[in-house]
């Protein structure tokens, strides 16, 4: 046997690694079969120039990992323990960037189908492509990030960590962070819940994954809100769920469309609708959590922008209107009030549920990272959370009147806007004589500035009005500057888009007096 | 009405909160019903010893939240839009411990069905219990956790964060961690792979479920070892996988069971078998990878131990055994090496998987905390990884030689050891005229140590008789001292059960000399 390589002394690897790799892949590819001998080292050495020592080294390693035996009187032969097929090997060793060579050689099968149906929910732009002003609306302000009190607190459990790091703790969460989040709920949101109820996620996301692996298999049906938050509706239908959509009106879902039906789950935002941020007032809370009694249904509260609240009664949530804690599965999450890249949430689960979530939440992984927990389980405790919240609370509602200021000069009557009590986002309804959402939003691009239609937004729309005519405006994360500049965009798209047309009045100059408008739900 | 309200001025609530949560709760309740005309606020700060500005407030709250509403003429009343039906609340606001009565009212059915079947895996025991000097195996030791370089590159990474904190980052992973993943793995473990391939997970466990939701569907055939690592055996069967059990022998898997048998996956931990330690040899893994060709199965490599390889040959995983990347999906961890608490794990995936595995990972918790992921990534990186292994590996080592060397010397020639070139855990197989592995853990337990059983280390036995004899010694995370305690303990446990019968010959006092063993399978 001649065998083919080829040495490059001025590659980083050695010979030595170089004709190692290059004789493995030989035999690999079944060029060099079973029961070959190969050339004596002396040979070896001699046809490609390298040192005898070398030769050797190489089938050293070539016996030790077993691609080769030495037999007396014969020399060195591939070994015959070796399977006789080859594998499909030809680009072996070739760089990193050679994938998925499709010669097929004899004998290979189809590869295992996926089981997987689902449809990855949509993020928003990031990087060096995003456009600058983005009114994306799951963005907290990044500059609110209380990074000064995190390192301390991090550093502090990072060095008393014991045993903590190297172990695994409970997978439902450290005993600290899920009592600071259960006193925490108790305070914020009038919840009667204890820190056993308490289940510690990878975001609220992982809530949704948790509550899916609970109750849904192909064909369970599950009640969601029309347009609805992707992330639920994606994960719900990934695990074969039927989704049964509930109109919306001004003050959110309408519950009287629950009557007659039968679901294993419910799926609502009451604090602020997602995307048209509607609060869903008591009557509408009371008539769901009496639904969900009726019909034996679960419903799953995601609360994720209650921290934001600005105006109106601090309504409590639908876990807490039900004190016996039967019905509501709750998701709580640190992503809108610190940041989405902490990656923490909660789960609050009724008392019957807590063995089940927490052995789907083991299985899953095992449990949150420890140093993440103890930093924010200090953080809810000592006090600071409800200092950042004020804070948050403060700097938002201040940015949102700077939204709705501007809007309301720029566009004058011809704003509807929803949401505008709490949370971080704000739905323009544009009036039916407007473009749709979707020409607003893409000529408004084109003058440098994002906003969304609600599946840009990150929601899914089952055929609804909204769909066409919602403009969603995230502002927490955006400066005054990129505010007003946002809203001239959108003035000059809309110019665009009607100019010379029969279209909606003209908006007003930014530059001209104005008074605000009507908000339609205030 | 007169309100019944208890009010205790001793509260660390206010009168006025006091009020409001018992008017509520009697609202909710329907003991105060839709329509009912509350007492004056005069009346009712006579009735109740208040003054008339504390029920004013009380009463604006009321209203503020839609519980009552105020009516010309006739004062304040409950609501008419609250629901007849009262919710089961006679517990409401008793404090946080009432939970779970069963006074079932008319109208309530009973709950959606959990569709979940799975086990919760069992973890080792913590805390204050804990028996002080446990061999369980799962543990690295944690006095080598790099506490002051992760602290220092924590802290940068959290002082320049930027945006990364408050947003989505990519679902798949940080791009750097990924980077470093797929270098170390080139290097490591000769596997031709591109950092696009990387999806960083909640630990390994994390991968198993993706995989899982990849592939499985009830009744979807998956072929594991037997004896199988319990976090995988589990996860799958909870999607409803058809596990089907492959025998092991000293070397590991026996391959040839496989002939004519088709499976969507078949998991294997080659490096180091969870639990016994083997390592599967060259021949044995080429096999399995021709089969999964010819049937077009994934094989799903567990290398959970990889870096902890004392003596022997190098293996390359089996991912790098085949080069075009098509049949393996790669778990690793840095669990291990690092410290669980981390719960950082990776997936590799054949690119033809990156699409749905990415989707998967983002529908489940739209990935892993940015801050862990960073560290991870500039420890690694930097080269700071390599030379943590080289630290772990060496001490890791003594450790395991120390073990030895007391076994050896204890058991003397009753010794039957596997898995001792590598890992964190070996073997021991009890001669057949031992107790039984139960018998020996449960004495040994008595004499103030623990050690494991395959199913109280964390594996799943399919009848195997490796469940009846085989003893798990973790020892990464023990001292010599407690090491030698230890083995103290098992000789005084293997005493008492053998005393008086014609059972074993009795251990050597562990003062004795005593020569080295042969090992079975060094």
């Amino acid at each position: 046997v001649f065998l083919s390589l080829q040495l490059n002394r001025n590659d980083q690897a050695t010979l030595q690694a170089q004709m190692f790799s290059q004789l493995r892949a030989l035999i690999l590819s079944g060029c060099v079969r079973p029961g070959a001998v190969l050339p004596a080292t002396r040979v070896l050495a001699r046809q490609h120039g390298i040192s005898r020592n070398t030769a050797t080294q190489v089938y050293d390693r070539l016996v030790s990992e077993g691609y080769v035996e030495t037999v007396r009187g014969s020399g060195t032969r591939v070994s015959l323990s070796l399977p006789e097929t080859r594998l499909r090997a030809p680009s072996i060793e070739m760089g990193p960037k050679t994938f998925g060579h499709q010669n097929e050689l004899a004998g290979a099968a189809p590869k295992t189908a996926l089981v997987f149906r689902g449809t990855q929910p949509q993020l928003p732009e990031t990087g060096l492509s995003r456009v600058r002003i983005d009114f994306w609306p799951g963005r907290p302000n990044r500059h609110l990030f209380p990074v000064r009190i995190w390192r301390k607190l991090l550093t502090e459990h990072l060095t008393n960590a014991g045993t903590s790091l190297s172990e695994y703790g409970d997978p439902a969460g450290t005993p600290s962070l899920r009592e600071a989040i259960a006193d925490h709920l108790r305070f914020a949101r009038g919840m009667n819940v204890v820190s056993d109820q308490v289940i510690v996620t990878g975001g609220s996301q992982e809530g949704l994954n948790i509550i899916s692996r609970l109750f849904i298999q192909p064909g369970t049906p599950v009640v969601v809100e029309n347009p609805c938050y992707q992330g639920a509706a994606l994960t719900f239908a990934s695990y074969g769920a039927s989704l049964e959509p509930l109109g919306l009106d001004k003050d959110g879902i309408l519950v009287d469309h629950l009557r007659g039906r039968r679901a294993a789950l419910a799926y609502v935002t009451p604090s602020h609708q997602f995307p048209t941020g509607a609060t869903l007032p008591l009557d509408r809370r009371l008539h769901l959590l009496n639904w969900a009694r009726q019909v034996g249904a679960y419903i799953v509260e995601d609360d994720y922008n209650s921290d934001y609240r600005y105006s109106g009664p601090p309504l409590v949530a639908l876990a807490g209107l039900e004190p016996a804690g039967e019905s509501v599965i709750y998701l709580g999450t640190l992503s809108k009030s610190l940041g989405a890249g902490l990656r923490t949430g909660f789960l609050v689960v009724p008392t019957t549920l807590i063995g089940p979530a927490r052995a789907v939440k083991a299985l899953l992984n095992f449990g949150h990272p420890w140093l993440e927990q103890m930093t924010a389980a200090s953080f809810i405790s000592s006090g600071a959370y409800q200092r950042h919240l004020r804070k948050i609370l403060r700097v938002c509602c201040e940015t949102r009147d700077c939204l709705l200021y501007n809007l309301t000069h720029t566009f004058g009557a011809n704003l509807s806007l929803s949401g505008v009590d709490g949370g971080m986002h704000v739905m323009w309804r544009l009036p039916s004589d407007f473009p749709s959402a979707d020409q607003f939003a893409a000529a408004t691009r084109g003058h440098g500035a994002l906003i969304h239609t609600t599946a840009s937004s990150g929601a899914v729309d089952f055929d609804s009005e909204i769909g066409d005519r919602g403009i969603i405006l995230g502002y927490a994360a955006l400066t005054e500057t990129e505010i007003r500049a946002g809203v001239t965009a959108m003035a000059r798209a809309l110019d665009d888009l009607t100019a010379g047309s029969n279209g909606p009045n003209r908006v007003m100059d930014p530059s001209e007096n104005g008074g605000l408008a009507l908000l339609a739900n205030p």
